[in-house]
């Protein structure tokens, strides 16, 4: 791996090196590096682009990182990932993807990553996106995730968009079984002509199935985003969904709930706000020293933290 | 008008007798009586089905009645009711529509209603819906609601329905200029098999117009319900929207708003909340010597009052 590709896996999975534990390094298109352990299997997909992850019942306290660098302008890759959690394991999948594009070609990282998360499972998962590179080639991540959650089990999901991506389209889906929890924590910020849209779909089917989606967006400059969040409660059930975005500049926001309840047991709140930083919020950072647009930041991170 | 229209009559204006001020009664699709002041005429269209309501400018606390009553089994009537009002006026116009089906086929009122409301003028519009008969012919209300609000402009609407009605479709589209204020009140039950769908869409196009949206509904036994509720920020704008909805029985509750911000300066607020009773609510009633079903109906009243 180059320095380029180094700087990338620092940013999307705060790597300095090979990581502990479990861990698949694509760079390019190619495996960079693998690691299994004896819980874990990595496995290269022989029909498509893509590894299968399984992860033997019971394992504890173990993590897989799977980080996805793209230093080569003009590269397309559509990459298919199956996580294979077992019953009672309690694991941290770390997943994410950097693009640096010098040239003038678009580079597109599109991923499908399914889980099948076991009985009382546990997992928490990360997935971080980052641009960066002066090429006038667009740089795109369109993250598809299909979660299938049996009895009990439970998945917290974060996924970080902080900079330089300038097109994507995120699409979650997730299936809860009777007494599943899933925690989904979106942060998201765009700037300068980038387009961002997230779909979220949680379909409460079990009995005492729970979600709870979070979602935290910054728009600056011209940007574009659209938040989609669905959550139908096939059951009895508890869902909440919250949105909340900061408008800068001229950058336009639209956040598109859905809450469906086909069961009278079923106990659905969505609260979603949109609006530009509050005046005296700027203000009082600026007596203490900071210049308007010091002070903008110093919020922003905050609110993104 | 006979015995049953009288009783529609008072369901839907709570009108025990003629009205004071203007008003125009339409029965069966005709008109049944009509009264005009020095400042509000009343004028039946020529091309097609429905009337026009002018109020001229600075008109204060004066009143027009509009109510509908269907007796006829198997009638479907469809008209158009444009209200203009002046500059400065200050009035409040009572619309509804009552249907006792007695027979075995459908009777329908669609009506499609546009406000043209002057600058600074202030409106308060309300509109009650109401079903009867045992016949086995369908209640059916279709109200589209269109209003353009001038510079200054408010208006408060206030729509009720209660019983009775099998399948409603509503529609409300508002246009707001600078200034201008609109506040909607949608109350809703639904029961037996009953459906209702309700979209509001408000764009507040001028700069410091204000929405505030709040929608109460209970959908018991099969029922169905469905909430759009969307608000476009085109400027510097306050949007507020909010539903409360409560199940009982096997009724599916739907509820979905669209917070857009075109504009840096659009602050927009959604909430949403789809439930059943809580059990302590009911469990304190039966203590106080309430069935459960009157603890519910209780709880109910209170909720939509």
């Amino acid at each position: 791996m180059d320095q380029i590709q180094r700087t990338l896996l620092e940013e999307v999975a705060d790597l300095h090196g090979v990581p502990a534990g479990a861990y698949n390094i694509r760079a390019n298109g190619q495996m960079a590096g693998r690691n299994t352990t004896a819980n874990i299997d990595i496995i290269t997909k022989e029909d498509k682009s893509g590894i299968d992850i399984r992860i033997k019942e019971g394992t504890k306290n173990e993590s897989v990182h799977i980080p996805v660098v793209l230093s080569q302008s003009g590269m397309t890759e559509m990459v298919y990932n199956d996580f294979y959690i077992g019953d009672n394991a309690d694991v941290t999948i770390i997943a994410g993807c950097g693009i640096h594009n010098g040239g003038d070609a678009a580079s597109e990282h599109d991923g499908i990553h399914r889980f099948f998360i076991g009985r009382n499972a546990r997992v928490r998962y990360v997935e971080k996106h980052y641009g960066e590179g002066d090429g006038k080639g667009k740089r795109i991540l369109n993250p598809t995730t299909e979660v299938t959650m049996e009895e009990g089990s439970s998945l917290e999901m974060e996924t970080v968009q902080i900079k330089g991506v300038d097109s994507t389209i995120r699409k979650t889906v997730a299936d809860l079984a009777a007494g599943a929890g899933i925690v989904i924590k979106e942060r998201l910020l765009t700037h300068g002509n980038q387009d961002a849209e997230s779909s979220i779909i949680v379909n409460l089917n079990g009995e005492d199935a729970s979600a709870n989606v979070m979602s935290r967006s910054v728009a600056k400059e011209d940007s574009r985003q659209k938040f989609i969040s669905v959550i139908n409660g096939n059951s009895r059930c508890a869902g909440h969904t919250e949105c909340d975005a900061i408008i800068i500049g001229n950058a336009k926001i639209q956040a598109v709930p859905e809450l469906t309840a086909n069961d009278p047991d079923a106990a659905l709140i969505h609260e979603a706000a949109i609006g530009k930083i509050a005046g005296e919020q700027i203000i009082k950072l600026m007596t203490l020293g900071l210049t308007e647009a010091e002070a903008e930041e110093q919020i922003i991170n905050g609110f993104l933290k």
